[in-house]
């Protein structure tokens, strides 16, 4: 019964409402979070930080911040949320600035790609057991700007929580409950675990565009169909942002392009040999593979 | 002058009227093949051969086909045009079977995504200077069979056709009108270069989705997003079609294996000693090429 009670105190404590937000960084996803917080999370002021005052700019045309700021301090004093949508090589000098200035009970998140380096780096800067709570929303698109932003980018989708031990399960509670109010579905793991699976269903398969686009010839490209138009796709994502992916899943991405190196290695030997029931079995079991999972979300 | 008649007088005899076609393998290309040439090629009898008997009568049900026949002599006697549309590695058993039969200024044609071998095996059956014309219609799907067939997807499509330098030049004209009839734009390019290209547009980008598949756990797949379905969509094609495609591109498959190797190699030594900057350029190389050349096809 106690423990009953104490979850219900939890609910109701993570309930507590926000009131005012900062996102830094107004791109495509934070100028989105800005939309989504102002359609779905009450009468809440929304900041935003950013570093060229035409995004922010036009993040304030499209209604998504209330109030604009070159310099995250004139922000982050009165806010109850501060969210990290820079990308991800950007976060340790923002969490620098605005550790001193944080008000007591405000939690920091971010909306990063990668996830081992920021929490410790976030744990160095704010406390092991500080009030940083790490999230990656499953949802983007290779569109930059806040021109692009969509009040409904959030909906639906999966939101990745990697909590540590020592995270305060309230400021768990509570960032769970802010996506789920943004209509998403939340999961939790491990930072390194997250940064593995990660690296295998999304950062390799992004360089892996990036490189099948690089492989033809320019005039190779009239010849081209819609199948390398959306094996590419990815590769249109903002460089930055995916530079500092990479660069910040360094171990993760190395072991999972050996794997694909090992992988295209034996499709060679069999082509090679040329062992037809062999690439037959392995075009099958990729086939097989997709229609039991990811093909049911073919449009 | 003389120029100039010999021109007309080639359109002229290319525009003779085709009768009858036969197509050999009535699944999704062949099938669309039949409901194309109905539509759009006035009063034709088309005759289909399959190996299944299942697959002839969904193709007769929806109207692409006039007859049926699971042997191909019944059909190819009265042909002005038999169109090879099974799995490549099947051309060369039709193509001895058929040979014998085919009446005088017959053309013969095929779907196929490879072409070298295919014009080698098709001179040593029919003649170098043959009624063999090989063509390459940029149009597919990942689906199967005459059930998922449609009258328009050739429709807007670029056809590749491969003559050699003994094909007589009437009947690569004749085939040129035939897929224009169709609604398809034609290019003509020796065979092994559009092997060569097809290796890097096509064939390289297909080998890449079915590792994409097979490379992360099958739980962590639901994890993934609109990226990875979009990436592994190919994964899905046919895999008694694509065996066929690899096994005969053999020597362009290795060769773009291997440049994608060499690429993804130098990805890695970039993330392994964390050249930001060399990463970015990367990237930055990628994203221009496509925005300047596929990009426009994103829907």
């Amino acid at each position: 019964l106690t423990a009953g009670w104490d979850d219900a105190k939890l609910r109701l404590m993570a309930m507590e409402r926000i009131r005012h937000v900062t996102i830094i960084g107004v791109g495509l996803l934070g100028g989105s979070l800005g939309l989504a917080i102002k359609r779905r999370c009450g009468k809440v002021h929304v900041a935003g930080v950013g570093r060229r005052r035409s995004s922010l700019k036009q993040a304030l045309d499209i209604g998504a911040i209330d109030s604009a700021h070159l310099d995250a301090r004139q922000a982050v004093a009165e806010s109850d949320l501060v969210v990290l949508a820079t990308p991800v090589g950007g976060f340790e000098g923002y969490l620098r600035i605005i550790a001193p200035l944080l008000k007591r009970g405000a939690i920091v998140t971010d909306v990063g790609s990668t996830k081992s380096q920021v929490v410790k780096i976030a744990g160095r800067i704010l406390g092991a057991a500080g009030p940083f709570v790490a999230s990656h929303p499953l949802a983007g698109s290779d569109k930059k700007g806040p021109q692009h932003a969509r009040a409904d980018l959030f909906q639906g989708a999966t939101c990745i929580l990697t909590p540590t031990g020592q995270t305060p399960v309230l400021m768990l509670r509570r960032i769970e409950r802010f996506w789920k109010t943004l209509g998403m579905r939340t999961v939790n793991m491990p930072p390194h675990l997250h940064d593995r699976v990660m690296a295998r269903v999304s950062h390799l398969p992004h360089a892996a565009a990036v490189i099948l686009m690089l492989l033809p010839g320019e005039g190779d490209l009239a010849l081209s169909a819609t199948g390398l138009r959306d094996m590419t796709r990815l590769a249109s994502g903002d460089a930055e942002v995916w530079r500092d992916v990479l660069l910040t899943n360094r171990r993760e991405m190395l072991s999972a392009i050996d794997r694909f190196d090992e992988l295209l290695m034996r499709l060679r030997d069999l082509i090679d040999v040329g062992d037809g029931p062999g690439i037959h079995r392995l075009l099958q079991r990729a086939k097989n593979r997709r229609e039991g999972t990811i093909a049911r979300l073919d449009q």
